[in-house]
């Protein structure tokens, strides 16, 4: 009978600064002060059970001593806990406590707070804006540009989310220095990941100034939160809804995430995705597109960081093979993977197309002989 | 020790088509084959346990018929179960039966599935197209422009969600037949809601055609279907983010969506909104910004749609005031309302204002006086 049209072209801008240093607390403060985020003078700040002592509660108290409305919101750590009850969880809280739309969320942690809490805003009043306080490695090599959040449901990791820009992200690298080595270890892996993908340079980087991560050394640490920064946000900016290029990040990712699952998250995200990145450089080996001494120098690297290279005996490995069709890029029912060429570039099967299908077998082969 | 920029500016286009006509379902069957939502082949129906043998089989079939690979996803008819639960429950069921990112979902129903199914489609694999197959007379109302999807909460309706817009929406008025007496009455809430805001006209049309809606008449219903969208369109379209314009549309929402909740959504949404309505009408009165003929004309005119105009004997009034806080227009603790101007207007209290503080005590006379 008759169509209306609705009209609905903008130009929209979610531009954003992560900024590097050591203890940001005050910073972030005095840029709140100077109108980061407007006028809003409600603050809620979402961290977890670990970081909630170490850092949370430092911000929260100079949020009030500045004289802003502020409340911490605290879930137990670990990624076993993103899920969607936690998520309700925090809304309720915030709800009982007054928050409506006019506040905004300020993630005090690593990936699985910044995840969560970026989902949580996405949705709170239909959106409010956040922050994000990043304290670990992993969280500054991987949560802080692409404005990926999401929670893990029993069926498959970050497949419940949606795409969310915060406000600004402070990468306080003087937080690592309480991290676990096993989570430092963790973030490496991310790390090496994006090394193998887009720098043959950093790659050697790593390798030579490995030990200094592992101290913290100041300059050794911006380096590589800055090589992070700058290699994800080439990937992200070429292609931000991830059709094509942004599958790149997804290397190690299709047996990562399902190891990751399958292990009922006892092994770190980090951890899984080092098996994950081993098991493709080893595809990479036998389709041809890397060197025995290649896929030999990253696994080398893995263990270098401290990271597992071989999947856990604990493991189902038929169980493992049928979880990775749990992973995003299954299109049609057919398994797909991103492939190294050489260390510092992937390949590209056509033009836009950085994922290609793998035959069941194949992949079961490799997982077997880990 | 160093900033990095992200930039994120870019132009988006979420324009989209409403078709309002009777028994729509061949042409969305014919516009998916024309490729509205592309080369997608997989498509979740959602809908509720009443629509379900109503409309939604039918348009399963003809998915399936026309070669398409579709499921049907059924939750229980009400408000009472747009929740973060039945949101689960449909994800879980979709990764179970192996939906993933290149699906699209199909909302099938009234403002309860398409506000559910909407939010579902937003962080479905952080996000996959969906269009909206409406119907009630409320989805054509309310649910059909602007982009607004939700669940309710026990403390609050509405308040987790987002903005998503569908791919289209189809408003099929042969499906208002099947409606009961008390549906279509509450759609005519909004519909009324939508004269008293923009258009005495309107208002005039509905007092001389409301006998000819509640027969379905063909020429009526899609001069009110239109009308409707006309007016929410014009409304939405010059504040799409609700900062200000587009609080009109929360005309009688205030005290309204407060009856809803503490009803236990005994109250449809409508009747509660025309409680809503009366209420500000008296308040828009007592302000000297109605005259007593105008307010008492609205009053009759929810009347004549068979919609309850007092606030019902069992509704806790106390329970009622304090609940008024939950609405998404508070603003540091403060009431605020939007008030009608005449029949056909509201008040701009400054540019870009249409809402004000109203004090407790007014509010909680006003409800005490019903």
């Amino acid at each position: 009978m008759g169509i209306f049209h609705v009209e609905l072209k903008k130009v929209v801008d979610e531009s954003y600064e992560i900024e590097i240093g050591f203890c940001l607390e005050d910073k972030l403060i005095s840029d709140i002060q100077n109108g980061l985020v407007g006028s809003i003078t409600k603050f809620a700040v979402i961290t977890d059970s670990v970081v909630k002592d170490l850092y949370a509660v430092r911000i929260l108290n100079k949020l009030i001593n500045a004289g802003y409305h502020a409340d911490l919101f605290v879930f137990d750590a670990g990624e076993v806990n993103k899920t969607r009850k936690t998520k309700e969880l925090v809304e309720d809280a915030m709800l009982e406590k007054g928050y409506r739309r006019d506040c905004c969320i300020i993630a005090v942690g690593g990936g699985v707070v910044t995840d969560l809490a970026g989902f949580v805003a996405g949705t709170f009043g239909r959106g409010v804006p956040f922050i994000n306080y990043a304290t670990t490695l992993l969280a500054a090599a991987d949560a802080s540009i692409g404005g990926k959040t999401a929670v893990d449901t029993p069926l498959a990791t970050n497949l419940i989310g949606l795409f969310n820009q915060p406000e600004k992200v402070y990468l306080d690298i003087a937080t690592w220095k309480t991290l676990p080595v096993r989570q430092i270890s963790s973030g490496l892996a991310e790390t090496i990941k994006h090394a193998c993908i887009a720098s043959k340079e950093f790659f050697d980087y790593l390798n030579v100034h490995m030990s200094e991560i592992f101290h913290i050394d100041k300059s050794a640490c911006e380096h590589i939160a800055k090589e992070n920064c700058r290699i994800k946000y080439e990937v992200v900016m070429k292609d931000e809804r991830e059709n094509g290029l942004r599958e790149v990040l997804n290397l190690g990712h299709t047996v990562g995430r399902a190891i990751e699952t399958v292990s009922g998250y006892k092994l770190l995200h980090g951890e899984a995705l080092s098996i994950g990145i081993v098991a493709e450089v080893k595809l990479a080996y036998k389709l041809g597109y890397m060197t025995e001494g290649q896929r030999d120098d990253v696994t080398a690297l893995l263990k270098k960081a401290d990271l597992p290279t071989a999947i856990p005996a604990y493991i189902d490995r038929e169980y493992l093979v049928k979880k990775l069709y749990t992973d995003k890029k299954v299109k049609n029912g057919q398994l797909r993977f991103v492939i190294q060429n050489g260390i510092g570039d992937v390949v590209a099967f056509n033009e836009g197309v950085y994922a290609t299908k793998i035959e069941e077998d194949v992949a079961r082969e490799i997982i077997f002989d880990m």
